[in-house]
């Protein structure tokens, strides 16, 4: 089968032997693909992974070796981790997988990604997608997942005063969430463009330069992923308030955590989340992904669209299967 | 009145003027008061504080000006900061002093402290000590109160596994806090003496040379104050735990944070807290400080008290007034 895999470097192979569902899994026909830029951190080097790359995908079940095949034919998304199953796992027995020790990632870690014609994927991490959202916005719900984590692990009051920095895909689609959720959020941002999409869906933003750092929010969300949104983020955050770390990339700069303490600031990391409340928030249209669809490529020209996802100006570049 | 005052050196002055009390302040005249690592901070510079230095004491309250003398003649202990008072500002209503942006604290920040004869403070932060406390167990209700903060921002499960980091006053006063809420924790730190006082009063104790580093923790408390001790503390917080960072000094070293957000980390910064729960656990016996007291000094020696308060082996270092 036609396979985006990356060893050493990135390729399309033609030839990537089709999997086999083992005991409990599904064998999916995968339809549409996300690049997400951990699959672009990979061909750096991130997390040491070689094999097939991709967790952002909707397929369809072909088979399922198991006895209820009642998912068969059915149109699905599926989560990023599956767990050990030990019934000594304090995770699993939550159905926590992503944290999991044990846990094998698609696409990150000791499991082959969905940038492939065939995904095999335990069952118990699938979910039938709603029949009225199309496979383009479907793609979405992984990201969006990660997004609505932070409702899972955060109360956040109605009255509470939240700024999402970073108009990435992640900056957006958190402040889209947030919004979709009758919060109060303010969107800052560098490029007006990728700005006026979370606005035309209700979103109240603010471009960076023209956006005063005061240190009045009660929850401020870090979506840049650089160093300096970190210590942005910490001065805008008033006492007592919660900063949610929602990027991986702040690292390795000389960081003064004393403000933390001072105000007794709360740190809180981010990662990702369930999809049953993702997958919702797309049954019931109240966020639309069309405009972060930068262009849609065929897995023939699969390392064409690894490069346009590079440019500044892309924000999501998916790949047909 | 003799004070200790830091006016770009640390001296004895005989003549520093006494204080008079504001409407709403009390004169309290000062019999005993603690070192803080704080203190010495300031001598190297720290806030650029100029006065008269210390915020750990107990007095007797000589005068009030105001129409409530109940307090004159009662022996007390004030909290370390004192707000604007102003009716807009929500953490005046609040009475949580110590989150006003303009604030005063005692010693610290706008406001002369209490190694001197007389010190005046406003009467709304003042608490009388109980009668069965003593002078020498009441001047540590300020650290006390510190340690008790963490439980006033995090909701602690009863079978939650907690480990404190770092044997000096901080660590040793937490560990023992937690201990005297029934709580199941450990101390670790680098002394045995140290973790002896609080082995003594049923904590918990283990040599960081001896205590092996897994990430299996709910809640660890970083009370080294050093950067590495903040990584230590990193790589004992188990996903989804929560880090207590108790200590300001763990800053400029490059920090890799990633951690934070793939384990879905809380960092939560603690500083001072409030006295009425400190002076419970005062007046029902459940903490001993008197092994903390390395030595008691005079007034008239406090230059040599600040020299022994240097020393490694140090603890608490009092000043008799």
């Amino acid at each position: 089968m036609k396979a985006i895999v990356f060893d050493k470097e990135l390729k399309l192979d033609n030839n990537y032997p089709k999997p086999a569902p083992q005991k409990g899994e599904a064998l999916i026909r995968v339809t549409l693909a996300g690049i997400c830029n951990t699959d672009y951190e990979i061909t750096k080097g991130y997390m040491g992974y070689v094999g097939v790359l991709g967790h952002e995908f909707v397929g369809v079940v072909e088979e399922v070796n198991g006895d209820d095949k009642s998912l068969v034919g059915k149109r699905v998304v599926a989560e990023i981790s599956y767990g050990c199953e030990d019934p000594n796992c304090e995770w699993c027995a939550k159905k926590n997988y992503r944290h999991c020790p044990n846990r094998h990632t698609i696409g990150i870690w000791k499991k082959d990604g969905c940038m492939a014609e065939y995904i095999t994927v335990p069952t118990n991490i699938l979910f039938e997608v709603p029949e009225n959202v199309t496979d383009e916005q479907a793609v979405f719900v992984e990201p969006l997942a990660a997004a609505c984590e932070i409702l899972e692990q955060l109360h956040i009051e109605p009255m509470s005063k939240i700024v999402v920095l970073g108009d990435g895909k992640l900056g957006l689609t958190t402040a889209l969430t947030l919004n979709a959720h009758n919060l109060d959020v303010l969107l800052v941002g560098k490029h007006q463009n990728k700005l006026d999409i979370a606005k035309a869906q209700g979103v109240k933003t603010k471009l960076l330069n023209e956006f005063k750092i005061e240190k009045k929010y009660d929850i401020v969300v870090e979506a840049t992923g650089s160093a300096s949104g970190f210590e942005t983020s910490m001065a805008l955050t008033k006492p007592r308030g919660v900063l949610v770390l929602k990027s991986t990339v702040a690292s390795g700069k000389e960081l003064n955590l004393a403000p933390i303490v001072i105000d007794e600031i709360t740190v809180l990391g981010s990662r990702c989340g369930q999809f049953p409340p993702a997958l919702r928030l797309l049954k019931n249209n109240r966020i639309d992904f069309t405009p972060f669809i930068t262009k849609t490529y065929s897995i023939d020209d699969a390392l064409e669209a690894f490069e346009a996802n590079k440019a500044k100006e892309s924000l999501k570049i998916l790949i047909k299967i």
